[in-house]
């Protein structure tokens, strides 16, 4: 946990960097991490299991190769991967059309799903086509998270009720009650005070009883696992399951077997889109996520090894039995905490749970399900992200727009329709933003090189010269606004004899926009005005200099504004003078 | 025809403005205009009409009422609107899937489209919507126009042949022909014939028998009527119809009846796509060609009044038996060209047209299909415009396949699909475009106070400060190129302590940019590097000033670039000197 760089193993030095130039002052960090994280992610995977419609077991399964197959690709120190709740919950809603939860299809489906969304991450890093997902903006992806951190929690509802479906109404859940339903919901709150409780105070509590810092605040970490030994205990001891509250029921010993199927072609289309849905969300999570925990330990990773690694990982998860895995946060985070200083720690993790499924986890069969829904709920809850609503909507009126659509898309049309509906809003705003552009007619600020906005400064203008400065890329979306500001410019200062267009914020000009200001510059030169450019950018100029446009219609084209405002001014000046007299 | 803008009807002088100022000197060329277009949209309104796979009549029909709506509140003194090719095509392809072609139903149905497009335009221009036509890209018009004008070319050969039906190859055809194949191909080759030699050549033919050019360019126009009369004489006198040659058959006399029939809701709903579609066409295409036509006289269109216009005549169309109408280009170029002041040619037109309705009508049953389908031959194949793709193409690879793939989709994808594709393309690209910004590392050429492009020019910099320029809005797309170009370039300037991010070229910044940016000063300030600002546009800065970011990441904010460097330059050097001492 030292932050002397010399002690940090490199974070980009090429696939196993971390191998080659490891340290033994690593090695203790890496044992405690792998320790705390593997009994920390214990009922965390089991329960992401039970979220995505499918046996617990399946939760471990996945948390053993893909950590293998991350340390060997990953280029972040500290991402931890396997079930996270996102892509437990798309699993189940990605894969319900396709196949009826709890069967045989199903887990068939959700591992060709992993293997499938395994090669799409893996291809899409080999073709260094990962800049793709540069293309989700912000506000759509807390969108997201929001919208689907909420149908978790709804969907965990039926759990902590003790009911197999959310009920229709109070009535039928008053009229349907019985003592197990009561049993469940007392378990559940319980547990519920509980971690909440362990996460909000417990670490200040044992450290006011003495303990260091860091150890207490890993020893709160490890208020799930306290919870489910206890739950085991008491559920065991009372013989709750005879009771009617729902436990996890079977859970075999030993490692999952490699595992091959070859799945219909059928099977495969209907899952393209379902897998290429998870690699995005995996891969713009996991990404962002390693980056955040890369700037703490001032590390750098690198996406396109992250596709790699993320890829390797959903082919390990598919190959041993597991679903869909990505980076967790809150599972990265207590590997950072617990002192990871490389992938090692991930390794030791996976034996440890490796160890425990060979042993122990047949116990896990006793566990009631409300315990898992309670560690999903509490796991979920700080994922709706209303302070970045709330941030988005200040900031700007379109992206707050954004994130809420994204998140009700989510919420009503289902997952793809809403980062579908994400996707096209944000686009949208974009195009919305450059279809109105700002443009200002600028003058001289006097005694400098400086001209500013009429509408903002003081500045000097010349009566026959109309300088205006087109505030965006010129493209077809505001070929009309520029065209119109500009003739309305020209009813504001009725003795405008040249134009001159400042294009210092244009950065591209699209074939429309060429159009436009061909048609312009005709319509000017009937009305005997000239058009001139200054400032024309040098990829902007590059793409202009084979047009008709720029070597018959327009005037001249200065390299500043300043020197197109001497030169325009002052030839005019000569020319205005006589008349007066 | 004067150019003097005096004896000008004026163009946006509100509604029915050229009637209030009407002036007695226009009426010869409206009544002029009014004669020699209602002649030459005889053939082309049956000719459109078959197009659209309805009775000949239709094409009149839609070719009274609306010209009177259209002169009630259209803004422009020349466009001409009746049946056009286009609007024929997309009755016939959009209706296909909704009524067989022939029967009564797909008569109601092309009558219904009319009566919806209209309502749509109406209520768009009486919201102020049509700034919506904006998204429409010059390439994507373009595509979609040559996609259709090859579509068209394509229905009109059985009727060339003198088949029912594309046959499905060259054996069928030689399998099944007959004397009256050989007689309607004899037909149509000589009338093309004639047409191409009219547009080409027979004004300057006319010419040099002694007639005034404006007479000659007038006469050669009305080569499509000579030839109805022609082919009227020659299949009446040599009875073709009996011999085989498909003929018109039969055309009622008398005007059309107002007409009204509620239609279903199915109905309306199946036609809401093909009506919005026909609308979008309709309006981007004849504000173009009002617009360029304007522009020759030096009047002026609003947008808006051309909306209710177009609404209005669609609605004319639609209540008296007619399909959908929009402005033509070369029937608005004939009105324009015969002397054409006002609106009040159109109604002329009209009246002329439901004079020959009245009376010799009934004739036009002998015509040879024929012979109308070598009027849209030779009105469609200059629509297929190659220029503009090669001139997109070397402009801008992107916008060239734009251009083409829009065409291709209308052609292999069907209206609808050519459309959305061109609007896909033209919009990624522009999201492409904005993702690879053009970042440039600064210096100040010496003696000025100009900055440029370090690698374009001979220029100073300061060893301690990267200035760089961003020339592109900071949004999603581009915020991890933007990110990597500043770490590639703190690389190649080792001894960076102060960043100045130059802002004059951008003009907006999304919530992502500003999350990446405020990620990337933290990152910076790690290494001890601090980031400032220069030449932050007014709109950009009301944006900025609420943020943490900039009131407390971000050091300075400087006016200029000049400044910037003057006081970020001594400053270190002050700082530095003693170092080196």
């Amino acid at each position: 946990m030292s932050d002397n760089p010399r002690l940090q193993p490199p974070g980009d030095s090429g696939l196993l960097g971390w191998l080659r130039h490891y340290r033994l002052a690593w090695l203790s960090g890496d044992l405690t991490a792998g320790l705390v994280v593997s009994v920390m992610i214990i009922p965390q995977s089991m329960a992401y299991a039970m979220l995505a419609g499918l046996p617990v077991q399946i939760g471990l399964y996945a948390s053993l190769l893909p950590l293998l197959a991350y340390a060997l690709f990953g280029s972040s120190m500290s991402l931890s991967v396997g079930p996270v709740a996102v892509t437990g919950l798309m699993t189940a809603t990605l894969l319900a059309p396709l196949a009826s939860i709890g069967s045989g299809a199903y887990l068939q489906m959700a591992i060709w799903l992993a293997l499938l969304s395994g090669v799409m991450l893996f291809a899409v890093g080999l073709l260094r086509l990962g800049f793709l997902a540069n293309f989700l903006s912000h506000p759509v992806i807390s969108g997201f998270i929001s919208g689907a951190a909420i149908l978790i929690a709804i969907s965990q509802l039926p759990h902590l009720l003790g009911v197999p479906a959310l009920p229709s109404g109070p009535q039928q859940l008053l009229d349907s009650w019985t003592l197990a339903n009561s049993l469940v919901l007392g378990i559940g709150l319980v547990s519920l005070a509980w971690l909440m409780y362990a996460r909000s105070m417990l670490a200040r509590h044992l450290r006011g009883l003495g303990l260091p810092p860091v150890a207490a605040t890993l020893l709160a970490r490890l208020a799930p696992i306290v919870l489910v030994i206890a739950a085991l205990l008491v559920t065991v001891s009372g013989d709750l399951a005879a009771r009617g509250v729902p436990v996890v029921g079977f859970l075999p010993a030993g490692l999952p077997a490699f595992f091959w199927a070859t799945p219909e072609f059928s099977d495969i289309r209907a899952l393209l889109l379902p897998a290429a849905l998870i690699s995005l969300v995996t891969f713009v999570e996991s990404v962002a996520i390693a980056q955040s925990l890369a700037r703490r330990k001032r590390q750098s990773i690198d996406a396109d090894r992250e596709l790699l690694a993320l890829g390797a990982a959903n082919l390990g998860a598919g190959l041993t039995g597991g679903f869909a895995v990505a980076g967790g946060f809150s599972r990265s985070v207590v590997n950072i905490e617990a002192g990871a200083n490389t992938p090692l720690a991930g390794v030791i993790a996976m034996t440890i749970i490796g160890l425990i499924l060979l042993t122990i986890a047949p116990l896990f069969a006793h566990l009631p399900l409300v315990i898992l829904a309670v560690v999903i709920l509490v796991a979920v809850t700080p994922l709706i992200d209303v302070a970045s609503l709330r941030r988005a909507w200040r900031y700007d009126r379109a992206e707050g727009l954004t994130l809420f659509s994204t998140a009700a898309g989510v919420l009503l049309l289902g997952i793809e329709g809403g980062i579908a509906l994400g996707i096209c809003l944000s686009i949208a705003a974009q195009l919305w933003r450059g279809s109105r552009p700002h443009i200002a007619v600028v003058g001289r600020v006097p005694g400098t090189q400086d001209f500013r906005n009429t509408k903002r400064h003081l500045v000097e203008i010349e009566p026959h010269l109309l300088a205006l400065r087109i505030d965006e890329n010129i493209f077809f979306a505001n070929t009309k606004a520029i065209e119109h500001a500009l003739y309305r410019a020209l009813r504001d200062y009725p003795d405008t004899r040249e134009v001159l267009l400042i294009l210092s914020a244009v950065n591209h000009i699209d074939s429309t926009g060429l159009d436009m200001l061909s048609e312009l510059t005709e319509g000017l030169a009937e009305r005997d005005i000239h058009l001139h450019l200054a400032e024309v950018k040098g990829p902007v100029m590059d793409h202009l200099g084979e047009t008709d446009w720029i070597n018959e219609q327009v005037g001249e084209v200065f390299p500043s504004t300043h020197i197109a405002f001497n030169t325009l001014g002052n030839q005019k000046r000569a020319v205005a003078e006589p008349e007066q007299a």
